[in-house]
């Protein structure tokens, strides 16, 4: 792999995940905090509109908009079509790759520390997830390699990925959150700084990260209303094994619903506030290790 | 005082907060969950477009419209305007007494635990306030007087009053604060109950409330931008107390500011995320004891 040339920070993608939209507010006061001498660095906002109003989103999802149809059909036109398209104008002039990496800073009311969203097995990311997990044991590394061809802004760029915090509500900072994701940040550069000058940190050759296997769905009625609630047992419990037979629903009369798989997984993106209209009441993942 | 005859119980007064948007279904798809011997309950939802738009309020708060002079007004009609009337007709027909307590459900991004809010010291509902917290230590009796012109659904009311459960994000259900709060609005229905029929529960007979001081906002820029976050140590840290020199806010810059009062307080509301539009990072309150 050649050198990193320019990185783009990008926070608030969805306009009430204040971490990102302060993070990125910051460095771009403070361009200094983000320079390295090998790169350059840029730091943009997303959903501009959105973050205004405080929404995730004006007329629909913008971290889904980032399709190559969408962004190629002059005849759509809502703010976020439109957004992508003024998004993919910076990072890719002319369509040409232009940024090496994309960070796009995320969070969620789920429990997921500091995790790297992948979207698929580069060696490069793979490496770097093993580097910071060793040293942080928040970060977690979650591949979700279905999520290829789903529109999100990370797909614009071959190393581009998520940083996704939490527990923390939308609209709020957290601030010791705030402070561990910048710092996160600056490892992240100062990796790829490490890297351009043939310099890579020592770091655990053993990756473990998880998989994604497929999302579940509340228990709803047949008016498509939800009838239970992540049980108490499992809320906030995000990366913990859920065995067969383990409580995960309990429904609004105070019956327990078990999980009912054949084998142990790991669920993640528990009780996400945005993915209730989704029909995604968690994520279910495999736990895997590779030597990287 | 006289018999209790009606009690209503709102849920959804801001339809982003679902504790009490589900409660509210639950009550009125089992009715019977609600129903004493003694006096009937009505169960009812507040903003019904927000709680389907999974939004605090469409146009303006719904629990700031219930004031004299917006109730008479003919003129007005954005969307709340019209259902504070409408729920006013419910409440009071023909403007006349006709439930004698509103119980009105919210919840909370700050750590407020099962919180009642009442707007003046009247004697039942200290009473009230004194047994409950003597039984679940999660209780906690919090008086703001300064609230009672502030158009609040429960100043429709002699007895209104809100719960106030937290910490939960917005648009999220935590299954455990549902049936807390459930089992709490038992326990108070049972308490209406003993009390019409002359056989009021054995309760502590020194109450521990909080007086609301006043407000404070979060540091700003000249145009408004918060320049700062609740600091980590202060964070989920409501009903403790703050003495002059500890830390309040963190800047985006990593410095700490400090509280400069001369006494001691007792932050709550402290990071809710509906408040920063309000420009309110928390509340103050004095810890009082009283004789009931």
């Amino acid at each position: 792999m050649s050198q990193i040339e320019r990185v783009a920070i990008v926070g608030g993608n969805h306009g009430n995940e204040l971490t990102g939209v302060h993070l990125v507010k910051k460095f771009q006061q403070y361009p200094n905090l983000i320079d390295r001498a090998s790169f350059e660095t840029l730091a943009l906002l997303g959903n501009l509109k959105a973050i205004e109003e405080g929404k995730r989103y004006i007329d629909k999802d913008l971290n889904r908009c980032f399709t190559n149809q969408g962004l190629e059909n002059p005849h759509i036109s809502s703010y976020e079509d439109t957004r992508a398209k003024a998004i993919q104008h910076i990072l890719q002039p002319q369509n040409q790759p232009f940024v090496d990496v994309i960070i796009d800073l995320h969070s969620t009311t789920a429990n997921m520390g500091l995790s790297l969203i992948f979207s698929d097995m580069h060696p490069f990311l793979l490496r770097l997830g093993a580097y910071l997990s060793s040293t942080n044991p928040m970060v977690k590394v979650f591949v979700n390699q279905q999520s290829r061809e789903g529109g999100f802004l990370r797909s614009l760029c071959e190393l581009g990925f998520v940083i996704e915090v939490g527990a923390v509500a939308q609209n709020i900072l957290n601030a010791e959150l705030f402070q561990q994701t910048e710092q996160l940040i600056y490892g992240i550069l100062d990796y790829f700084e490490g890297y351009n000058q043939g310099n890579i940190p020592q770091t655990n050759s053993t990756l473990t990260f998880y998989q994604y296997i497929k999302s579940i769905d509340y228990p709803r009625s047949s008016r498509g209303e939800i009838k239970a609630m992540i049980h108490p047992q499992l809320q906030f419990r995000d990366y913990e094994p859920l065995n067969p037979g383990d409580p995960m629903f309990l429904t609004f009369e105070g019956k327990d619903i078990f999980y009912e798989g054949e084998s142990t997984v790991y669920p993640i993106f528990i009780n996400e506030a945005a993915y209730y209209e989704k029909g995604i009441a968690m994520h279910l993942s495999q736990k895997q290790q590779e030597i990287v």
